[in-house]
């Protein structure tokens, strides 16, 4: 033991590790994925989250699947939707938890769900006994390509969306698409905003995809053929349709490029102390919008308001091109997104650059496409540049091109 | 960009680094600490929070604090004590600093006050964004050695003590002792409790102080002529006493070695990744035991009654021979502190342990004092044994040696 000091300064690291999977039949009883690194200590026992409409859906396969294993299980169903993400929700779990009780570590919490659902899960597991590990199952394409991929967790509160959270990344994350086949058009959508916001600040080749195979892939709910078949998951796609002579196909290509895109912008920056983030992008005046719209627009519809809003201001600085606008909006529409919302008002939008300054220690930080593929960040958007923009892309949107 | 594959593997580290500092007369207007390391960019704004209590004793230094240095401020006073440590005093001060904004990074949250202050507080910023920075001041002895030291936030929950929290280190902790002039002397003793777990499981010379110094201490409240005076805080303190021919006065040594021995501990498991910490002794009984006694006991109180308990049950196992537990028990009363409360029983003991070894993943790991200053682990401990040892430390109490 070292002399006392007056002043002591102390270092150190909180090294994390999480494991994102493609998976085929997971609820299959026959596939022992789910309960995959539990320690043979004991009789296994699992707390399982999902909501309402999940559990009509898939709760007798999810119970038959534990029980199929041996393992005693509780599974807590919440009300879905973003008007319940709420710090209730995230109680809710953990007085379920204490009932239930869990041996921490070896019994992982598992979420079943969608981006709501996780969020709302993962934030529970982060907190109770002060960390829970937790395993994630997204069930909507948000959950698959992004919720489900990164560190964040999060409640909406006081009006402010994801006013609340913590950074806390499952431990294992499958991905099994064919969740997505119950899932409404309408929700697609709302994904397919996520991937094209990936595509536009780092992925041209994305944004082709999308550009040529978006209706399709909406229409389809991103199944495909190829990805479905009894290939072994683990190894990866592009190697085994290689060794078959095959082309990746659009929908596993589309979803794999836009988790790869998200992880490589991620992991050097998972706790987000670099406050330029281009995966921000689309972020901006959202977070305002979908609030004060709920629950009107989803939250990929938000973002997807936000992009249009930005590219048509990207172009009247000269960022974008019309031509480039115009495959943009293009693109959106196709995909089922909106692209205008009577909500971008000056006052509405010029209040949600306030909160996000705040929220980027007080610069704008606001990413901008340059084309198509690639971003830029600037901090002097006027509140008449904004407003011109917003007018501009109303007539855009109105077919009233100018 | 890598081709796509469908296994990821996500690695990533957060480091955190975090000052604590001795000072003097921090409220002094021409003391700038406080406010130190603040960027000049644009007036400065702070949002302080502080407890009923520490509030009418200090509130209007706090206030003409920040006046004095022109700083606007907010000064949100929550309600003190144990039973306010709640998600809703958490939920309180998110829709405080979501009133006053504040930007995100260069405008720490202030928390000033005892050990429930600043985990309510801390928590509360851990969250807030999902994350905001704060500094924490202590003013209760607790705060001083143990809360304001480490990285723990959190609130009780469904009955339960701590059972919500995060792992949120104050980006600096102000230590100044005169807080502790106006704390009532049940408090001191209340945080001489985690003193004396750190001298019985590592630091010997720590218990000798205590043994020969604990009443004086206790009296006079920690205050210590010597590092009172005007002499430079950032001068190592035994450097400075030692330039003046002088030892260590027994405060400033007991509390500087209680912070030493404190982080030599945490430094390495910060996020409490092991699982077997000798700083949880005294913590394996005393959270149910505090919670069910609610409000009659204090942490530290709770606390010390563990400690005595599982000093007989180390007696009983040869681990500390009668001799050394007559001194602890004489110096935990010398300190004020109880060795006794009727919730001892074999029910509430096994229900304890019971939910501690679900915390600490299906095994006790239960820290035991070996001698005096020194401690050992075991996972064996059996319901007969602890009533043995609740009735043995009860006969004990009630000066029935055997
Ligand atoms: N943590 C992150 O990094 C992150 C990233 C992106 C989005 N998000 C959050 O995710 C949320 C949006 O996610 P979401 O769109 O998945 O919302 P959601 O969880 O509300 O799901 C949408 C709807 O689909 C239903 N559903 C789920 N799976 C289904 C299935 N397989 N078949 C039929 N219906 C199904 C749900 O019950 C719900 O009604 C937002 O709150 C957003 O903030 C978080
Ligand atoms: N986070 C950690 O690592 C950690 C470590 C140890 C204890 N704790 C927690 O700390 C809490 C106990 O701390 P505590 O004893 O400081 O409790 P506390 O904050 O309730 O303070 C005790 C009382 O003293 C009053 N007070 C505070 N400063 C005063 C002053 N200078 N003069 C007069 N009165 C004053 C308070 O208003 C309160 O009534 C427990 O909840 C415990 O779980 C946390
Ligand atoms: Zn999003
Ligand atoms: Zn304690």
């Amino acid at each position: 033991m070292g002399s006392p000091v007056t002043h002591w300064s102390v270092q150190s690291s909180n090294p994390v590790q999480y494991e994102i999977r493609a998976c085929q039949n997971l609820l299959d009883p026959s596939n022992s994925t789910i309960l995959e690194g539990a320690s043979d200590r004991g009789a296994q026992r699992r707390f399982i989250v999902t909501d309402r409409v999940v559990d009509s859906l898939y709760g007798e396969r999810i119970r038959a699947y534990f029980e199929h294993h041996g393992v005693e299980h509780r599974v807590l169903v919440l009300d879905d939707g973003e008007t319940h993400k709420s710090m209730d929700a995230v109680l809710r779990v953990a007085e379920a938890l204490d009932a239930f009780g869990i041996d921490r570590r070896r019994e992982p919490v598992i979420a079943i769900g969608g981006g709501v659902l996780m969020d709302i899960v993962g934030f529970a597991a982060s907190l109770y006994r002060r960390s829970t590990p937790f395993i994630r199952i997204p069930t909507t394409l948000i959950g698959l390509v992004d919720a489900g991929v990164g560190a964040k967790t999060g409640v909406n509160h006081n009006g402010h969306k994801n006013r609340l959270g913590t950074y806390f990344p499952a431990d294992r994350t499958l991905l099994d698409r064919s969740f997505l086949v119950t899932l409404h058009e309408r929700h697609i959508s709302n994904g397919l905003a996520e991937i094209l916001k990936m595509a536009l600040i780092k992925d041209a080749r994305l944004f082709d995809l999308l550009e040529h195979h978006g209706a399709h892939l909406l229409r389809t709910k991103l199944q495909s053929p190829a990805a479905m078949g009894p290939t072994p998951a683990d190894v990866p796609v592009d190697q085994r349709l290689a060794a078959r002579g095959l082309h990746l196909d659009p929908a596993t290509e589309v979803v794999e490029r836009a988790i790869q895109g998200m992880l490589e912008e991620l992991q050097p920056n998972l706790w987000e102390k670099v406050l330029e983030r281009v995966v921000d992008y689309g972020h901006t005046f959202s977070p305002t919008i979908e609030m004060n719209a709920l629950p009107e627009l989803l939250h990929g519809e938000a973002v997807a308001v936000d992009m249009a809003l930005t590219t048509v201001l990207a172009e009247r600085r000269g960022l974008v091109s019309a031509y480039q606008r115009e495959r943009i909006l293009s693109v959106m529409e196709q995909l089922g997104l909106p692209s205008w919302h009577p909500l971008c008002t000056p006052e509405v939008l010029t209040g949600a650059l306030r909160d996000t300054v705040r929220h980027r220690d007080g610069k704008q930080r606001l990413p901008l496409p340059v084309g198509i593929g690639s971003a830029v960040f600037v901090n002097d958007v006027t509140e008449e540049e904004l407003s011109a923009a917003a007018q501009a892309l109303r007539e855009h949107v109105a077919g009233v091109s100018r």
